[in-house]
């Protein structure tokens, strides 16, 4: 299984939460693209990786990857996402010069940092782990905003743990592979479409699954080409792809897409359970 | 007029493209929530923010903005976005250790940083001309992505024009104003909505469009809570709110939607005018 790496990211947690312990070896990469390209290159490794975060939206990395890529969604997983503040030990927030993450957990954490490290620089890297690494390199002048489980794995302090600004931000990881094997107990179809431009052309695509009482639990829209109403969207259906209606009216988008793939046919994820560590 | 600043920013060109030179004293912010504070407090100030990124999709901060005030949308203006590496005169590419620019600009120049400075570090502020400045007091290990503009204004030295991922990389702007006035010739009008969760929620919610032959120029969807479906629209319509097709139509979406509001209705931009430095 690859994942976003090296040791102490969220996916790793994610992986453990997904599969219950370490049943696999786990391969890391450096960003979530090669996480794809390895998917992609072997047969025999599959994928874990953020899909989607309540607060920060798509991440965009996943998001460009399966549009380009022909791996499909097996499987998903949602994860309560908490923050920590992580410095060396006698790291004091008032000497603070340096903050450290990746683009998502910023955005995650606007707030507390406005407040509480408006003064200190940020700097962007490509995992929350990364960034715990890094730090050691800074030292007292720098933390990084990573899960508790890299302070272990880098020997860092938590500093301030749960600083992200929504109590209940999760993110969606899905279990990606190189082969198009449907679950049998699939209850949920992942799409991404775009539209040939033209007035209602969204409503008519919409009213295949309307008029087949299918319930979109998602849709997102990207931009697909400046200055033209040329969308993708991705959207999330509820129902697997055994279900006749469902097929039925795949088959109708797809005739009136522009551009269509199935993503995959897998699993719902159960809700999200909140950690014991959480805030609430 | 209230801007993104300081000095040097696209949000300048911006409003030189749009106004045609500098007939009103600009007010520079340091960020794109503090040019709507300005706004909301003074009845005075206009502002004019980035919008929409070609490339890099909503600009997350003046969205937040839109729904949180009362703002209204009165103008917009497409500006054709040519990114520069821009550095102290004598900066080598090869002794660079740092980049600095705001998120959406490394959103639209990841191919090229990929390439280029794959080992720099990344520094995120909250504008380019902040980041053109602060390339200032870092000297020759670092450079900012910035509007060639800023290079006059901070003294620095254009290493690499055009660096944008995408050749048409353009960013719409727009002005936003503390009145509801709706000019005359407003031929494009700017809603944003939520809808009660239910099956076909938003199918039934563009009929409304689709059953006046009213086009949807944009739509885009922001998650609004966590593990719901409840989602936030921002659509654009082909049509000024004079027009009484449109009316009807927004009033009967208002009915059904669970949050709605007008943010504004408006001439239509010209299409970006591409500047003669372009590449292509």
């Amino acid at each position: 299984m690859a994942i976003l790496g090296p040791e102490g990211t969220f996916s790793e947690e994610a992986f453990e939460q997904y599969y219950g312990a370490f049943p696999l070896p786990l391969r890391y990469e450096n960003e979530i693209a090669a996480v794809f390209e390895r998917v992609v290159e072997d047969p025999e490794t599959e994928g874990l990786v953020p899909l989607w975060n309540s607060q920060a939206g798509s991440i965009p990395a996943t998001v460009r990857m399966l549009i380009k890529t022909s791996v499909s969604i097996v499987g998903e997983t949602v994860l309560p996402v908490r923050h920590c503040l992580l410095g060396i030990e006698g790291t004091r927030l008032e000497d603070l010069e340096l903050v450290i993450s990746q683009p998502a957990a910023f955005l995650q954490c606007e707030r507390f940092l406005r407040g509480m490290l408006s003064n200190a620089r940020k700097e962007i890297v490509d995992s929350t782990s990364i960034a715990a690494a890094t730090v050691l390199a800074e030292g007292r002048r720098a933390v990084a905003i990573a899960p508790l489980r890299a302070a272990k794995v880098y020997g860092l302090t938590p500093l301030v743990e749960g600083i992200e600004d929504c109590d209940d931000n999760c993110t969606t990881f899905i279990h990606i592979a190189n082969r198009a094997v449907i679950p049998a107990e699939a209850g949920k179809t992942s799409i991404v479409f775009s539209l040939k431009e033209e007035p209602g052309a969204l409503y008519h695509a919409l009213g295949v699954f309307a008029e087949r009482a299918i319930n979109l639990t998602r849709l997102e829209s990207r931009p697909r080409s400046p200055g033209s109403s040329d969308y993708m969207f991705l959207a999330d259906l509820d129902g697997g792809i055994g279900d006749s209606r469902i097929e039925e009216a795949l088959r109708e988008l797809a005739a009136r897409a522009s551009f269509y793939r199935l993503l995959g046919s897998y699993p719902v994820a159960a809700a999200p359970r909140r950690a014991a560590a959480s805030k609430s």
